[in-house]
């Protein structure tokens, strides 16, 4: 009996994706392919830093290779109170918890603090994550408006304009395609006006901007604020996986006791959890690290835009390169990794607007060599032509 | 500056949880706490096995503490599609696609194959990361009707009144909080009268039902079906992380290019992706492991109800035991940890009814004396007078 049937609209979906070059692939690496790695958000250079790796090795032997269960009924261990104690030390505020991943971090937050009557109030250039939180937030009673990216006079108009009690404007900080940062200080200073709260997204901004990496809401000089709540990730710059929601006591004890995403998950496995934890301490002792890393950023970016190319003014440790189509995109980054050198490539509906791009991540521990050996790669590989940005 | 205004309302919200018995707190174990375990999901006793730690710990010093990035971008390691061909090959489906959590895979696997138009047909007892990817696929137009709990002539009524030319049945295999199996052959009858695919959550399933563990699609003779989706667990009988979906080839392809949370997260953790394909090996090979631990959980309910405790007969590897309130089953379970053992404690919201349980899972490496031990433990500390169920 031929059961199909139901699933025959995929066909004819995928081959719609064929036709406008939106074909995805997964790519296997091995552990040790040989290229330069600018396409991964391990931007300090510690997933495979020996601390790391050997804490996170030592946690799986130690613990097991699962948390077992919810946090809540045998998913919690000390290793996970210690990571939360230390990042919200690190970060600066009073309280951190911990999520299976950085998405469930943003889940958790979002709905957690929302509820029926609430109103959000987002940039519309938020990460995938975040809508798919404002969705569910909204199927739960909440209202949704958007105001321009990163513009917080816009979200000062948004907030003026809506009557609910419960306002909370949403955002990431560091946009993760193409690395530019929201005006924080700004956003709070709309969201004091209305007596709004502010949540942020700030995974891209640990580790990488603010005093040692410390993030974007040190950067703004916002530490310990009541009134902002910030989510991170420990998958990108601390290199390992999982994510947090930092901010008051008060809030973290909310989201222990509704996050529906953290009541009904697993908990963050604990060789993750120590492997985290560990680049958390070398970021702390390290602090050149960060600094590092957004130096190779604006390096790579200059020395791009020199010849020729579209590129970002990265603020945070992406660079960003316009290319002509999807199509052209998907060929220059394999042209790079033919030539030693891997890049992301990001289309729709992965960009925020329909121009396919290359997406750098410049690594703390590239070095002046390397970086220079990109930008050669990147430019002789390129489909737009040499003096013609 | 006070600034913590916007959130005063979760200090009443924190109260009215307390005045009706309902706060939660995290309690962290240490690694060997000498408590007799009956709460984790463990079920098979795997995440803590040689084999499965070593694993977990290898790939964590071979691959670094993390993916770096969405498996589409540099995320995906031999090592995932190493994981995915076995699991496919173990529940007899065409393919697999490996997510970070359990929680990530059901978001992406409803929201991915729902979309605009189609109607979703969803038990009313699904888990809350069904209910999460249910209200998701609402948000991008999907319409949803729920039907009576392990109903599958309720499910065909259901999918009778509905006019969607693309409709699914959304259900879990075996439920979480009392361990009951829906019928999975009439839900796939129902489902093929009217033309529509099935979406299957067997997190509780792989490793406990079905031969050798196999799950709930190989117990029903439905192994390789083209209309026919399940959900993984990587977290629960296999002792890691991570979530996969098994189906068939163009649906797998189809998640991989449009699932949100497949494309916008972080791949899973190398440790946590080896300990899993550690542990499915030994489910190959000591095929016992799934009987025993469904045979324990038979003992163990029938100990219970003849020592008068209201208890569910159990098919798969959860025993649920009624108490008479929030209060009495936290105070309970309390009391049961005292006396060496950990056993779960569900409330509100994480009961389909409004009874309160306490959740006791049978590993298959529990000794008879074990049983023994944790039969006397609940009894002794039952605050139902004994003879009375
Ligand atoms: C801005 C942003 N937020 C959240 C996430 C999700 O974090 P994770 O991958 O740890 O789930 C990502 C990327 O993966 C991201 O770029
Ligand atoms: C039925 C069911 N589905 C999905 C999940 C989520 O899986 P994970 O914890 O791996 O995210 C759980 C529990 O955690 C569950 O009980």
């Amino acid at each position: 009996m031929d059961t199909s049937g139901p699933f025959d609209w995929l066909d004819d979906a995928a081959r719609e994706r064929a036709r406008v070059g939106l074909t995805r692939r997964v790519r296997p690496r091995s552990p040790d392919d040989g290229l330069l790695d600018l396409a991964g958000n391990d931007y300090l250079g510690l997933t495979r830093h020996p601390d790391v790796a050997r804490a996170a090795s030592r946690a799986a032997e130690r613990w097991g290779a699962g948390a077992t269960g919810s946090r809540l009924v045998t998913g919690d261990t000390t290793l996970h109170g210690e990571l939360e104690r230390e990042l919200a030390s690190f970060y600066g505020t009073e309280s951190a918890l911990v999520f299976s991943s950085g998405y469930a971090a943003n889940l958790g937050m979002v709905t957690g603090l929302a509820g029926a009557g609430a109103h959000l109030v987002c940039d519309r250039h938020n990460h995938a994550s975040l809508i798919d939180a404002t969705r569910l937030a909204k199927a739960g009673g909440a209202r949704v408006s958007l105001f321009g990216h990163a513009d917080p006079t816009g979200a000062g108009e948004a907030l003026a304009t809506v009557a609910a009690s419960r306002r909370l404007v949403v955002s990431d900080t560091v946009f993760s395609v193409d690395g530019d940062i929201t005006d924080v200080a700004g956003l709070v200073g709309s969201c004091r006006r209305h007596g709004a709260a502010l949540l942020l997204d700030d995974a891209h901004g640990l580790g990488v901007v603010g005093p040692g990496g410390q993030g974007a809401l040190a950067e703004a000089g916002l530490c310990g604020a009541g009134d902002v709540v910030v989510s991170v990730t420990l998958s990108k710059a601390l290199g390992a996986q999982g994510g947090a929601v930092l901010g008051p006591h008060r809030v973290i004890r909310h989201l222990v006791e509704t996050a529906r995403t953290f009541i009904f998950d697993t908990g963050l496995a604990p060789a993750s959890a120590a492997g985290a934890l560990a680049a958390l301490r070398l970021l702390r002792t390290d602090a050149w690290r960060a600094g590092r890393a957004r130096e190779v950023a604006r390096t790579l970016a200059s020395e791009l835009k020199a010849r020729g190319l579209g590129v970002n003014t990265p603020r945070a440790a992406v660079v960003s390169v316009l290319a002509p189509s999807p199509d052209e995109a998907v060929a220059w980054a394999q042209r790079c990794r033919d030539a030693g050198v891997r890049v992301g490539c990001f289309r729709p509906p992965s960009v925020p607007d329909d121009r396919p791009r290359l997406r750098l991540t410049a690594r703390a521990s590239l070095t002046d060599a390397d970086v220079a050996r990109v930008v050669d790669v990147l430019r002789a590989t390129s489909p737009v032509p040499a003096g013609i940005s």
